[in-house]
């Protein structure tokens, strides 16, 4: 027979056998097991296979001398007066009438000196570490959106109770390593204080890194100040040993305001982790050419970075990439395009070059949970684990780009993030595992279902889809015939039923309780 | 502002221009120009980035050394008198009553030698033409399917009404290069000929490479006699000038059917382009482990190759792969999963380690076009593509795990296919592409819709999709909320309407219909 269809089972025969999966010494201990199975990973996830490489070493130069140019001669607004003040003394060329910054090569390579390769952010749950740099690779929770969305709920405005729900999500997949920022906007809240209702629910339904919000000085310390209490240390103490993390989208092109540029000062200043990513659509905020978006992202990010090790020198800092395109005709976003994996790809030699770590993202600009947004954010997430991404930022959730954020794609993307944990496991070529026992043992034309080969490892063996259903035409329609969004949906469901918050110090809640209460009160009448 | 989204427009401003597509001077005239507008790329498009190769050389040795054990030692079967005797006179140790074939290293290294690095085919229309090897890549439709589905008619038999509709599709996409195996079984027609009509479809309704049905010699060389006819050759000088391929699918573990070998040895005896694929299901048809099913890949894929170059040295042979996994509760095959794309890596450096063009997949398991049929079907093209595949088979329109040949699946994937091409394209970094002058242009803050940079550039900037919706959410709504499933079925309806055949020479369609109707006449009463 040369037609492979013969060879396919139409029926479900074969091993019906238990599999219960594994679960490695050093993965993650939940306080209750959910009734969802979930893959089983290390703690830190690593990647064995090296990046993929577009740039020639030439062409990697050639960015890296525009950028400088970009730096030095055309320059970077800083709207605030103490980047630029720290900047001037630092012997950048500052025009404080109009914010431009001209920021010298010899200046950035002074940063770049200073700024650690590797990193980690340690949360109230040590276990929960995450690990910036080298090989290593976290997924975030999609940030930022002002909506949210499910199937039986429809779209709606953010809220404080979706976003509970949120992270409550993230809390119970292993495969999402922290919070970013807010998971949906919390918009019923007044914006003065809504980031402590977030900070709140943070500690109390999670114990992972998560994000502060570095919209001004005040924000972001109070996320440091909270995290601190978590962890019974002092704001001193917690500046040797980080646990949270900002990202500071630059206003791209060449502009940084105020409020981001002083929330950045605020978080190096007291050693937590800051991922400048230049948000660079290639046709609108960026040019229309890939090289010129990525020397345009170059030079802001460095110029990002220069500021965090002007501000401590040893500050940790992440390199992040955030060039996609626009559709021509309309200037609408588009995500998850090949062009954003290009340059996702690209990004990663860029941060490699400086030896730093690397921000790439999970993103689609479909408008629900279906194959578009499923093929985009493949091609976002290839492009950033083998551009060699250590956080990819919006790793679960992020919807119609970025202005809602899903349940059910949270799910669709925590099947896409098992599997890309899985792929890049390293290989294990032992005799045993190439198993010519097995071989001996079944005659051609036969089958390994029940070689003892097969049952030494059938409890381990492949990952176990969360989502996918492999079941055939007739069994799956029989069942209901649901497709992968309305199997995702129940899925939410059932892991939101079985959700139970991880444990917290009574006194710690306490003290965690009073500080919102006070900063409440102070913040009532704050002008930003 | 450190929220992403507050730079994305939530409306679609910006540029609004018209986008006129490039298309190259290369690139392949159709006789009509469809109302869908679709990517442009070289005829023969190539990878300019390097494979991810997950392999260590150690490793790779050690996977080579356990599947020359398997054919030393182990034996593959061969269940043809045929190719037994071709191994006997080449010196394998032959044991006709079991079948099974021990074959020597030297005599795999031999073939190994003859075997050609690269190749073309060329069909009927020069322009067609593909290559094999090195860093070409080509996508083929379906193929083998018993069901066809689409949105409107359902799940259906394969008949020979869809059988031209689908291969209409893949002449309306220049990103589909080749068609493959039947791309769903005719089932009205008799199995003895139904070849013939299929043939008779391929040349009168493409101008593309088609693939030769190798059950037995019959069938094979009818299908090169058929590809000669429609380029005015004789059999003779179609050897020297390949233009059709087949796919031979080992019935693993370790088991050659005799039709196979037969048609096989047939293709290869006239020069066309064999390509060899075990088809290793982990846990069923190979053992559970990914080293021990790539070691027996191997030895399948070289027993094959081997039997191409005894019948002819130098014939066109491709190092096929299919690894893939079942679920070890039910045995139900999985495709696109974590481990296929593994495996799919692997495998290329493999074939890369003999030489030899290499063939995977673009497969999915999923019964329905939705999120989990693009995201396997994604993980197989990254794993293809990135593995260094020079023939993505199935590259559009597989479904359920073969069972399907789906009409929207086709176009999902061919949007798919559209961006991995756009993918693998070479970077630019010159002068004018990095962009200073649209830098020096643009104020901090400001946009590069009107920039001069942009308008040389925004007719041919960025791979336009075919599927994807960019708009904003307000905007898709009004216009019907369509997903992507239901945007496809709306493609592929225009795509058949706009069809119009290639145009064939009145002589040459002549002479093929009197070629069909002499060998169905002939086969009424064939028993194979």
């Amino acid at each position: 027979m040369s037609d492979e269809t013969a060879e396919h089972p139409e029926s479900e025969t074969g091993a019906r056998v238990a599999v219960r999966r594994r679960r490695g010494a050093d993965s993650v201990r939940r306080p209750r097991e959910s009734g969802i199975q979930q893959g089983h990973f290390p703690a830190i996830l690593r990647r064995s296979l090296k990046p993929i490489e577009p740039l020639s070493a030439e062409q990697i130069e050639a960015v890296h001398r525009a950028s400088l140019t970009i730096l030095e001669e055309i320059g970077i607004e800083f709207m605030g007066r103490a980047a630029r003040d720290l900047f001037a003394r630092a012997g950048a060329r500052v025009d404080h009438a109009t914010g431009l910054v001209k920021i010298p090569a010899a200046l950035i390579e002074t940063a770049l000196k200073t700024a650690p390769e590797s990193f980690r952010l340690t949360p109230r749950n040590p276990a929960r570490a995450i690990e910036l740099g080298h090989d290593a690779l976290a997924f975030g929770l999609v940030a930022g959106p002002p909506n949210v969305h499910d199937c039986v709920g429809g779209r709606r405005a953010g809220n404080l109770a979706d976003y509970k729900r949120l992270i409550s999500l993230a809390q119970t997949f292993d495969i999402i390593h922290l919070l970013g920022n807010q998971a949906t906007a919390p918009q019923e809240l007044p914006v003065t204080s809504r980031h402590l209702d977030c900070y709140l629910a943070n500690v109390t339904l999670t114990d992972k890194v998560y994000h502060c919000t570095a919209i001004g000085r005040e924000r972001a310390l109070d996320g440091i100040d909270m995290m601190a209490i978590s962890r019974g240390l002092t704001r001193e103490e917690l500046r040797d040993d980080p646990g949270v993390l900002t990202i500071i989208s630059v206003n791209s092109p060449r502009r940084f305001d105020e409020a981001m540029s002083d929330g950045l000062m605020a978080m190096s200043e007291w050693g937590q982790a800051v991922v400048v990513t230049p948000f660079t659509l290639m046709g609108a905020m960026a040019p229309v050419s890939l090289a010129a978006a990525l020397a345009q992202q170059n030079a802001e990010a460095l110029a990002g970075i220069a500021l965090s090790q002007l501000t401590r020198p040893g500050a940790p800092v992440v390199y992040g990439a955030f060039t996609s395109n626009v559709d021509l005709r309309s200037g609408a976003p588009a995500f998850g395009t090949a062009e954003n994996a290009r340059a996702t790809l690209a990004g990663g030699q860029l941060a490699r070059r400086y030896k730093l770590p690397y921000r790439a993202s999970n993103a689609s600009a479909s408008n629900v949970v279906d194959a578009q947004a499923a093929y985009e954010s493949q091609m976002s997430l290839w492009s950033s684990v083998m551009g060699g991404a250590n956080l990819v930022y919006h790793g679960a959730g992020w919807m119609e780009g970025g202005l809602t954020a899903s349940f059910e794609k949270v799910i669709l993307d925590v099947e896409m993030l098992q599997m890309m944990a899985t792929l890049v496991q390293p290989f294990d070529t032992s005799d045993a595992e190439l198993g010519l026992d097995a071989q001996r043992e079944v005659m051609p034309g036969g089958h390994f279902f029940g070689a003892q080969h097969t049952l030494a490892r059938y409890q381990t063996a492949f990952q176990r889809p969360l989502l996918a259903d492999w079941r055939s035409y007739p069994a799956w329609l029989e069942d209901g015939g649901k497709n992968t969004t309305e199997r995702a949906t129940g899925i939410w469901q059932q892991a939101l039923a079985d959700f139970a918050p991880p444990p917290l110090d009574a006194a710690v809640a306490e003290a965690l309780d009073a500080f919102v209460a006070k900063r409440q009160e102070e913040r009532k009448n704050a002008q930003d």
